[in-house]
């Protein structure tokens, strides 16, 4: 993924031929026919209000998003503040709301200062387009977010790309690199769920006078003492040369992004971040249900040990059936399947029998495997998480086993 | 702003000298004194519920973000839906309200088909990633907005940019080119708020094969046939090689953007979209409240009318007082400033009398001149208008009459 992605023009690596024609789209049918044959068409499925599956594929980790004290936070928000923001955050965007947000975001995870926009893929442009350019140097784990490749593309540094988890081909790539740099990684990866080594990269970025930026998205309210993030969990949080990107719409479960760092990089950020100043701000009912979440999460900090073992558990009751599935660090138990066909087969099975489950197919994956992708979250009862792992295991494809 | 923004590591066009050093950010003094010494460092404002400025800064075009039907609505489905949509479109991240909103906006524009994503700003690189690429070419306004800009980086076609709204440097650029072709253009710049020649441009595309993408940000709930927007009302919308990107943040007072066009383009964008794939579906207050102003408008279409009329007064009346106002051919009305610090004095002048009016210097204004942004809104009284016009020509800078 991070190397080169298909492009329209060049669906099957092969320059398609010229015709003089009238109809400007018609390469699309050619494209979705070869995405056809690759197993790679996707359907929107829109949920109802009252769904009976047993969720195990979105990303509301500590069960918030339809909690009543959030879900009365976004309502309130938007009866006191309007339904939107009405502008970008350096015109009419910026409310009271958003900077009770960021201060107490701030706090929580430990940085100096924080920064709402209105997504997570917000966020990683802005700080990597803000904070890096031409004549830099990013390096890049292989196995980042898309939203931090694009990040990465769109800041016109030199972007190195190296293996997944390795911090001593980040020193390798920093070595000898003449202008400022930046090291980037998830610190809990969206595939596999599992951890970068983030002590030993801060430690690689001090001795080469590098920053290092690091997407917190599956951190937040999962890992480290009461939720507070890999990063304060790496004890990094609020140091001079760490950036932090969060997500308000996973464990927070609501939407937007936020930036956490030094001061000046926020006011940095304030001044220059395209995903800042060309983006409208978040919207009230967005922020206040985020806020209200954070709160919930300070009150109850066990919500995050809770969606921790049920991640554990799911790993050990699926690798004991047989099945491969990755080590969680966080809440994502990721599995392997043998192709994106048995992938989506395996999918549909257990959605028929009442469970559903992500299924990540290229291009959500960066190394083309396709996987069904777990989530645990804190409010899953015992009974559930049984029922869950007996249906992935029976609807388990020929080639899934270990 | 096309050709070459500024980086971090070049704030001066010059080398910065590398040094050995501890500091990975040090480089942000010396880059915040430069945009001081240029005037161009921005603070958050942070606004309370319950501003007593007249606003005529932000983009809630038809008054509809504080109105009872639409906070009800962005309430009423935060309570239903929950905060969040809890992940991808793909995965989780689709309601039943998503489907909804899509089907209404794409009838209500004329298109056959839309998707709804969390911001413009996503819309347009969603468009731009997955309608081009490598080996095509993109001929792109020198006026567009940052995100049709950066969504143009991100797509790795190569982009010629070309003479703002002529619609013969567009043919000329599309001569002779031997792939897949696209021209990106607003339909209403947010600068000046001058319309682009849809009409023109569309035929220019006809007969050269290539497809057209207008961004209508501006336009919709303003411009055309009870505000269906500036597509619409060129006569071009749910045409064959036509794709618009609209905001669901102005107009209809939420937040969100989405992108109308034919199913199959559509279809393309679900299967691969990095920001339809890789971003949180939008919240359902935000959906539900975008549907709400959208329902509002079609029951009232005469607010369209009223907001172009405000419009038309406030340069009227400007212009009739010595300024120097664009003409406007939406919302937007823009004054230009003799500097930034003149832009600067004159926005704080305003405010110190009651009224919020936009203040756009670089890198916002793609010809690096500084201007007040005035907004019409729908629900602007005449009394409000009179008002806002005596504080601007009051307070207006030596240097700013004609």
């Amino acid at each position: 993924m991070q190397e080169e992605s298909r492009t329209p023009s060049d669906p099957q690596g092969e320059p398609r031929p010229r015709a003089v024609r009238r109809d400007p789209f018609a390469w699309l049918d050619e494209a979705r026919l070869s995405r056809e044959c690759a197993g790679l068409v996707r359907t929107l499925r829109h949920r109802p209000a009252d769904s009976e599956l047993l969720d195990l594929a979105g990303n509301d980790y500590l069960g918030l998003t339809r909690h009543p004290e959030v879900t009365g936070a976004a309502a309130g928000a938007a009866r006191l503040w309007g339904a939107g923001s009405t502008g970008s955050r350096l015109v009419t965007g910026s409310t009271a709301l958003h900077a009770e947000l960021e201060a107490e975001l701030a706090r929580f995870c430990g940085f100096e200062a924080a920064l709402v926009v209105s997504s997570g893929y917000a966020a990683n442009l802005a700080a990597l387009t803000a904070l890096t350019g031409r004549g830099g140097l990013v390096v890049s784990d292989a196995g980042n977010h898309a939203s931090l490749i694009d990040g990465c593309r769109l800041s016109r540094a030199e972007t190195v790309v190296v293996p997944h988890a390795v911090p001593d081909a980040v020193a390798k790539a920093l070595d000898g690199h003449a202008g400022d740099a930046l090291a980037v990684t998830d610190t809990v990866f969206s595939v596999d769920g599992d951890a970068a080594p983030l002590a030993a990269l801060h430690e690689v970025c001090g001795e080469h006078g590098a920053a290092l930026l690091v997407d917190d998205a599956h951190g937040l309210g999962v890992v480290g003492e009461g939720g507070r993030g890999a990063v304060h969990a790496a004890g990094i949080a609020g140091t001079e040369g760490v950036v932090a990107t969060v997500t308000l719409s996973k464990a927070l479960g609501s939407q937007g992004g936020a930036i956490l760092g030094p001061a000046r990089v926020i006011g940095h950020l304030v001044d220059t971040a395209r995903t800042v100043i060309f983006d409208t701000g978040l919207a009230p009912a967005a922020t206040g249900a985020a806020l209200a979440a954070l709160r919930l999460l300070r009150r109850e900090p066990e919500r995050a040990v809770r969606v921790r073992s049920a991640a554990a558990r799911l790993h050990g009751e699926l690798s004991a059936a047989g099945l491969r599935p990755a080590h969680p660090d966080a809440a994502v138990v990721s599995v392997r399947a043998p192709s994106p066909g048995a992938a989506v087969r395996w999918a549909a099975d257990c959605r028929a029998a009442g469970l559903q489950v992500g299924c990540f197919r290229p291009p959500s994956v960066p190394d083309g495997i396709s996987r069904l992708r777990l989530t645990a979250r804190a409010d899953l009862s015992d009974a559930q998480l049984a029922a869950a792992v007996a249906t992935i295991v029976r609807t388990a494809p020929e080639g899934a086993a270990g």
